[in-house]
């Protein structure tokens, strides 16, 4: 009581912070290794990293003040990314020991794994040569060499670089400040870089070199083109063939092959690149989503509002989205001296409509829900599928709330979450909760420490209280306030960011929104912005993978196939189809003039989840011969008991 | 049986041919009222003008040969805009009867009425002059004065206005082919007139000018301003003060003012003009047609799907929308050497879909429905309210198929409009059927005289056969095809364009779009492009004036209001709230420290169609006190029975 829990013995002592907020002390000059080491050896063994006072570092460099420190291992994403770093540098010594005068451009590490961008000088190399290299990196690795820090000169380094005749490198530095260069060397390899890295090669135990393919340097068509090598590496073998075994089950789930397979979605040349036109089947996968959203938001309270696709530069202006997001955003359509935008967020309007209502505190929280679709511009390049798109369909909507209502309305927001976890089956999810960092409030961040400070209380409390999994990350706020990032894991073990709120403490005022408090004082409200479903387009391409095509019964395009042994009975199974659409199921008619056997194959690989068998028995009794997808025969049920069992299973998957 | 019905007698003689089809001879020289006498003595008194071939004649006109004759009355567009016309005309001799120096530029029929842009050189005018003027013109229409025809010389008729000294005639005749040239005199004034006109003027029997206003000469702002003055005539007495009626009832439904009290939509000046927000009380009727509309057209077999909002240039070159068309669109946003254009219809993506999903006949029809919203440039002028916007949100869809499968697709169309006619008591509609004219195949039409013909007999013989009430138009018709207008009356007796369907024979080729038929050929289908629900923009219009904000229980926004007696029962009020929602009801409580008397007064002035009274009795025994708007107390129920009778309720309403 009174006293500090870990004493100051020595002056030459400094203190480390450790995430779980416990304090070290450690001699002046001691390293990240040691903390590691003060710990446990077996964090020692694993730890790549460290980062100190919110920046990766080598675990040898001295610490020499009090600081923050997180140890890095595999399981931390900056922890991975320093390793895959350390592997492009890997595989740069074996590509040089094989090809001695190849000359490297960058090497970072990507979503999964790296690559290094390499001129070959005219030297062939194809996907062939691949193996070789893994091997040799495989036996370089083997030797454990440490990754070894050296700072130069920036003279001393462009004498290096000259004498190796490396325009590349030189250019790298021509950009870089004297004092701040630095060079890393494993084995027989030095590159100009600026780390970190893990401590030797010996944590590389699993190699996997995964693709060759030309990039233009500095991605400018007009420069030379390079080589760019892809690989991955992992600290385990095993790990290295469950990821190999979930590429290859991701290839067979990828959401644009099954996607035109069951022809959800498409894309038009005279549409435009990243606008998906929505097929019948996909139309029913939009509308089942919707009508979910829809229900559960008008129980959990939720108002919609529709608003316009575009609104005026001043709306912009006002937000702060322009000119910053200009970028992101479809270029003006100018008339009447305006300039009008295509909404890349539907914030501002909603923040009209609540401006609009005038509300007293006994209005609040309101919350505007929309499915409003965007629009942002992403580089041709960066478009993929249903992933990277220019149009996005969102799950939108805006609580806004006083403080005092802030942790329930969060609250609440989670608990929608976990709900559509349970319906969609997502068994691994993690919140990714973004903090500001107090050096860049003003510049990357709206100047007010103590707001920050106080909404990421609030945020954290309810995380904490609510024991929902969280991982907490600095900087990485968005400009408004803190902002938290849904990661999710589809069926196949993928990692998809499905949905982002954010915490706004700013915009509100810059738009003038308030509300007349119960002091009769007009105060500003917070707004929650959430999506939990995100967007149709991302969220469709996950739940094809996740589900590898086989929807659940309510949300499957086609519910139930009605398969008719002759021609004879079309007209009764056109009659029980309509009975299914009049109770809100869908299904089809296969009239076509084939064998059952045929028509209930044919059924089976179309994924319809039920499929009616109908003849004479079942015409006279009004009944149907039921069999279910990959489960056979269910036996006879009357229409209407059939309706009622489809009925009650839609509902009992919709009520987890 | 070969002998034709009214043989021809007289070599000199002509044969007029009536709407019914039936053919009458008459001496060549005979005039359209000629007809109506050997028709009626009643009709010949009523009758106001003839179209002959196509073209609006005075009555007095003499027919030179064998023709087509309609002999148009008030009933008639243009018999009324013909009155209407020469009511103008009738207003100016009154003008100069006061004012002889004036001068007059045009003076139109308009929607409702006419109005003539008079320039009074200084004069003063305003309303409080109205009356005399209207005064005037009752006393001169007694008098029957003939509306008389003589044609001129362009020399003679610029003489004639150069000689009083009238630069506005001067300017008119500038633009008027010599021979052309006509002039029209009745009473005491004389114009420059292409005509036609009523016979005299005792057919105005009730005359109500009802406003001034300024406008630009030729509606260019750099132009003196003339002075609009606005008039309406009849030609009984009755049907004036019917109008005059409608009108002050029409002012009291206006959408814009109701749709403000009920907070229902709103503009902003950061969005822009045309682009309404949707408050929440907007967004619940939008919701419901929505959920109206889908339940619809998936009983009836419509699939749906979604399109994007825009699309690059070249597919507007396609459907033919551009250039023609471009006046109408937002500009374009230019952007990787494209322009993309806002959709101002949602056909061409459609047609996109289609041509993806590479079809059979026996996968037709396909009907594809969405609502798009499409965006469409009106002049600022132009906008209105919800009635004139730039956004639209289309209740679209479009039917691929057969000619075969026309008639029963086109009747089903016309089977779902009359549902909704039912459900939203729309007792007062017509089918305005319009037609190609011949001689303008190439221009105005799609050159190919057999489609025209074919595809009109086949939408000809849907509207006879299913007794819809319908007028034929000739002339009128889309570039594409026969287009039918929906027209419907409001509660209030006013006219709305609720929709318009167009049978679509020529577009479908043009996008190249195939399906395969049963000879194993490639086939073109034809597209019937429908909307019965119309834009949620006008049609909500259309809806705030028809109920006077009164909506059915079913759209209402807010369904139920719980009225707690005291604070004490907060907490009851508030669970039979979330049962209510949960049951898919919408309400609210009023928790206000109000006396109860006070709450129901609230609840009635916002009409909102059941209240529920709750005090000790009603939580102990878990039921609700009843009280329907307009109609008093309905006794007490178990909040389970309240929650059946509503949704009961509901269902009649919808299941008419």
């Amino acid at each position: 009581m009174g006293l500090p829990l870990h004493p100051s013995k020595n002056t030459m002592n400094i203190k480390i912070t450790l995430p779980d907020q416990s304090v070290r002390e450690f001699p002046k000059g001691s390293s990240p290794m040691d903390v590691a080491k003060s710990i446990s050896e077996g964090l020692a063994r694993n730890v790549l990293a460290a980062k100190v006072d919110g920046e990766i570092q080598d675990l040898n460099r001295p610490l020499e003040q009090d600081a923050q420190v997180t140890l890095l291992t595999w399981n931390d994403a900056d922890g991975k990314n320093t390793m895959w770093h350390s592997s492009a540098h890997l595989m740069a010594e074996a590509l040089e020991f094989y090809y001695p005068t190849v000359k490297f451009w960058v090497g970072p590490p990507v979503e999964n794994g790296f690559y290094y961008d390499v001129d070959f000088g005219g030297i062939a190399f194809s996907a062939d040569d691949l193996k070789k290299i893994e091997d040799k990196m495989a036996e370089l690795a083997k030797q454990g060499n440490p990754y070894v820090r050296k700072e130069m000169s920036k003279a001393d380094a462009i004498q290096y670089f000259t004498e190796r005749n490396d325009p590349y490198k030189l250019d790298l530095l021509s950009n870089l400040e004297d004092g701040k260069i630095t060079f890393y060397t494993q084995g027989n390899f030095t590159d100009l870089c600026r780390g970190p890295h893990i401590p030797n090669t010996s944590h590389i135990k699993a190699i996997k070199l995964t693709n060759v393919a030309g990039a233009y340097w500095k991605n400018d068509s007009n420069n030379p083109m390079l080589t760019r090598i892809y690989g991955i590496t992992f600290p385990k073998k095993s790990e290295l063939e469950a990821y190999l075994t979930m590429v290859e089950e991701a290839k067979k789930r990828d959401h644009r092959k099954i996607g035109k397979e069951m022809e959800i979605f498409t894309f038009d040349d005279d549409v435009g690149p990243g606008l998906p036109l929505w097929l019948p089947n996909g139309g029913v996968l939009i509308e089942e989503l919707e009508r979910l959203a829809k229900k559960t938001e008008a129980v959990a309270g939720y108002k919609r509002v529709r608003t316009p696709h575009l609104a005026k530069e001043s709306m912009y202006l006002t937000s702060g989205h322009l000119p910053y997001y200009a970028d992101s955003m479809y270029p003006p359509m100018e008339f009447e001296g305006e300039k009008y935008y295509l909404k890349a967020m539907n914030c501002p309007h909603h923040h009209k409509i609540f401006k609009e209502m005038n509300l007293s505190y006994r209005d609040l929280p309101l919350r505007l829900a929309e499915y409003g679709t965007c629009y942002r511009y992403e580089q041709s390049g960066e478009l993929f599928g249903l992933m990277r798109v220019r149009q996005l369909q969102m799950n939108d909507a805006h609580i806004y709330c006083t403080k005092e209502q802030f942790a329930d309305e969060f609250n609440a927001v989670n608990d929608m979450y976990l709900k559509y976890f349970r319906i969609f089956g997502i068994e691994k999810y993690v919140m990714r909760f973004s903090t500001h960092e107090p050096s860049k409030l003003g510049q990357k961040y709206v100047d007010n420490a103590a707001l920050w400070l106080e909404t990421e209380d609030m945020v954290r409390n309810v995380l904490i209280e609510s024991k929902i999994p969280y991982v907490e990350v600095a900087d990485e706020g968005a400009f408004y306030g803190p902002k938290i990032d849904v990661q999710v894991w589809s069926a196949i073990g993928r990692e998809f960011t499905l949905a982002t709120n954010q915490v706004d403490f700013a915009v509100p005022a810059r738009f003038g929104l308030t509300f007349r408090n119960a002091k009769n004082e007009m105060e500003t409200p917070i707004c929650i912005h959430r999506a939990p479903l995100g967007t149709h387009e991302r969220f469709i391409g996950f739940l094809i993978e996740h589900y590898a095509g086989n929807f659940p019964l309510w949300l499957a395009p086609e519910q139930i196939a009605i398969l008719p042994i002759s021609d004879k009975f079309n007209g009764y199974a056109k009659k029980v189809l309509q009975v299914l659409i009049n109770s809100d199921l869908r299904g089809l008619v296969d009239d076509r003039d084939e064998k059952i056997g045929k028509k209930i194959r044919d059924a089976e690989m179309k994924k319809i989840p039920y499929m009616l068998i109908i003849g004479e028995k079942e015409e006279q009794e009004n009944s149907v011969s039921v069999r279910q997808h990959g489960k056979g025969d269910q036996g006879s049920l009357l229409v209407q008991e059939f309706v009622d069992k489809m009925q009650a299973e839609i509902k009992a998957l919709l009520s987890v």
